[in-house]
């Protein structure tokens, strides 16, 4: 067995072939989409007019455990993966620790995170299909950036809709989503019916990916031959993701890598459900006993805090149902710096997971996030993304209870992207003046509020 | 033969552990540093006050071709080292082109560039040495961000001066610096003394490497146990850097790649110079034809206008004099993008093999860079820094030139590194309003007017 190196990069032809779908091993599904007039499970001919076909199919595939990558996304992965399994030899070093920490790095592309494994799958789907443009929401703004970068290879026109708060924090994310052909709307704006309603409502937010999806999905309903497309939450965007673990897998068999703790930062759960998904489905066929920890912040504490029920995707009420953990659509979260895990509900499958005890979560607040995010960053190197800085506070966290047992665990985790358009939060955390942000249970009520009555 | 991946990593074991110094093949070698007082070569003992004594060594070195890189320095390499080698499938197949087209990519570790390359090693001599703090200048913050890094890892307490027109372009660069521990102040400032001079006589100036160079060296000599570090020009950093151009060989041989033309953008000379290494080395023993390409900025052609003469590295004229190509000391280059181009003078290595004929020269205007910067953006993923859009810009227009003739060459260009910080640049291309700069004749007579009066 060859010594761990620092980097270990898979060939191009160890690349997986295919993605895997996690929901043809779990033992119970996650309940399917809601209709929410009529209460029954969406058919893909409901879903059809918003996603492309392909997708939905995918979305509810529940039988086939691996799903063929077309050749022209395998191309595409090319460009930018395989990603590299790090071994994080400074960080043990520094903490002292016995344990062995890994991560997979996801920020060696442009769009600095994981988004563009599904981006690259979506847009080539719309393509096949003879979509004609295409709109979405971001966050952050990682999600918008690898769609612009996706829509740009495929030369498909892009519509983003961007959480207003996020543009001002990170002015240049627009820059080079512009800079990639796309067209990006702060949201709330007042280009869209449900953006109006929004914005009379709540004058001055600083809107939400709940917010912009709504303007997303009426555009995209409004405009001919046009689909909406979404970075995270969904069964397909997680089945695109998978090339995370399977990748990891790959690595680590080869090492002969077992890790006893995988972790993962979970907004809408994208990173996550890709990054567990074949480490996953071996727990659940009794292959491995490993702990899996998905955190989140403090601020938007969907699964440590939040109900499990049926809710909508977004603000303005105009998605099917979804069976989630969730602080309610309504629940506005306040200015955290990791805009991509501010989202009130949770991946259906991972709420699933979650609530069968397949998985433990952790909420964390933004000042013990940066803390980490700087250590490792001066260690490491890496300048990590805020949220990715959530996975690696909770296995610094694991590392120092090794060192406090004396466990030799392996300690596994995501590094979703880098933190080069979040300095602005990096100026807020060096200046002193970050802030934590932890809703009172008063809050919560408000968001739990606004679930729909009617749940199954 | 394997067919050659999208992108070549070589393996942790494959990496070189030598470093390659050119001066030990030139037929001629560059004219020393010279003493501007008395107009003789400089010593060991002349240097070693400003700079650490086994950097002197390698600065002086004609006779050693491979010099070893220490151990703790290659370690050091491993957590953002190799970097792949990437061959441009979708930027041939966009140009229509039957040439081959390969970059070198040195954009994925945090500084966002080659320069990490020669701050590992400068900062580990310095740590060996007992230096109890460095001094330095950065332009585009490239320089600066990576030698943050390595100080943050050997734990050096770091003083950057910045030039000015560099920090209001990119304000994320500084908090970056600063995340890493840096104190960084805009340059010319009025903390020094060579500063307050530059300030009285040009108010209002953005500045410049050359007067940031003088007030890091200023801080340097009069702080007791502190050195200064330099980024660029000098013969140790172009020694450093050749582990760019080792790798690319060793990547090269391993799939029987025969590069035609290799092409570097050039500011300071320091990749170029290491990406050309061994190639150069070669061709000057005859083994191989290649044709070299600087490229650098309209706006500061020091290669392309310049002069072959004695001049100061910097503006404060307190550094020892250096035969190079240079538009004088008192130059003041106009606010291109390209803030790492944006220098006088011209490594005096790179000088001389560009006056014996070894390298060619093109320089070109910044809309055109911009023009091949978004191309290449928009089908290879990268979004690439200003600086080396330069090299790009001048790849594309010899693979137009071979769809024109038929010819089946194979380009190598050096991607020095990405533009996520550069935003601005890219929002003043997309939005139109980009100018560029070209300096008159008589622009450059008043620089040449400060070029020292007494020449070899």
């Amino acid at each position: 067995m060859p010594k761990t190196p620092y980097k270990i990069y898979l060939t191009e032809e160890e690349m997986p072939k295919n993605w895997y779908n996690l929901k043809a091993v779990m033992k119970e599904l996650p309940t399917p989409f809601i209709h929410p007039g009529t209460l029954k499970p969406c058919t893909a001919e409901d879903l059809e007019p918003v996603f492309c076909k392909e997708l939905v199919e995918q979305e509810l595939n529940t039988t086939d455990k691996y799903i063929e990558i077309p050749e022209e996304i395998r191309d595409f992965y090319k460009m930018y993966r395989p990603s590299p399994l790090v071994r994080a030899y400074c960080l043990e070093k520094l903490l002292d620790t016995p344990a062995e920490i890994y991560y997979k790095f996801e920020g060696t592309n442009t769009s600095g995170s994981h988004k563009l494994n599904s981006a690259a799958a979506q847009v080539y789907y719309a393509k096949k299909q003879g979509i004609a443009s295409l709109t979405t929401e971001t966050g952050a703004g990682q999600w918008g950036t690898a769609l612009s970068m996706a829509c740009a290879y495929y030369n498909i026109p892009l519509n983003i809709f961007m959480v207003k708060v996020s543009t001002e924090q990170k002015p240049y994310r627009k820059a080079v989503m512009e800079t990639y052909g796309a067209k990006v709307t702060p949201s709330p704006s007042d280009t869209t019916e449900v953006g109006r309603k929004i914005l009379a409502e709540n004058p001055g937010t600083g809107g939400s990916l709940g917010c912009a999806i709504s303007e997303a999905m009426e555009v995209s309903m409004k405009t001919p031959n046009c689909r909406y497309v979404l970075g995270s939450v969904l069964d397909h965007v997680l089945l695109h993701q998978s090339i995370i673990g399977e990748e990891v897998k790959i690595a680590c068999d080869k090492y002969d890598i077992n890790p006893d703790i995988i972790i993962g930062c979970a907004g809408g759960g994208s990173n996550l459900g890709g990054l567990i998904a074949p480490f996953m489905g071996d727990k659940i066929e009794g292959k491995n006993n490993i702990e899996f920890i998905a955190v989140e912040p403090a601020s938007c504490p969907s699964l440590t805090r939040g109900r499990y029920a049926l809710d909508f995707g977004d603000t303005g009420k105009t998605t099917p149902l979804m069976m989630m953990y969730t602080l309610g659509s309504g629940f506005m979260p306040s200015p955290n710096h990791a805009g991509g895990l501010r989202y009130h509900g949770m991946s259906p499958i991972i709420s699933k997971l979650y609530h069968d005890g397949y998985i433990t979560a952790r909420s964390v607040e933004q000042t013990k996030v940066f803390d980490a995010a700087t250590m490792f960053a001066r260690c490491e190197g890496i300048l990590p993304a805020p949220e990715s800085s959530h996975a690696l506070k909770v296995a610094i966290d694991e590392a120092i209870k090794c060192k406090e047992t004396g466990e030799k665990k392996t300690i596994l985790f995501g590094l979703t992207g880098t933190g080069y358009f979040d300095l602005s939060a990096y100026m807020s955390y060096n200046s002193g003046t970050m802030e934590d942000y932890i809703p009172t249970d008063e809050d919560l009520e408000k968001g739990f509020a606004t679930l729909p009555k009617v749940q199954l």
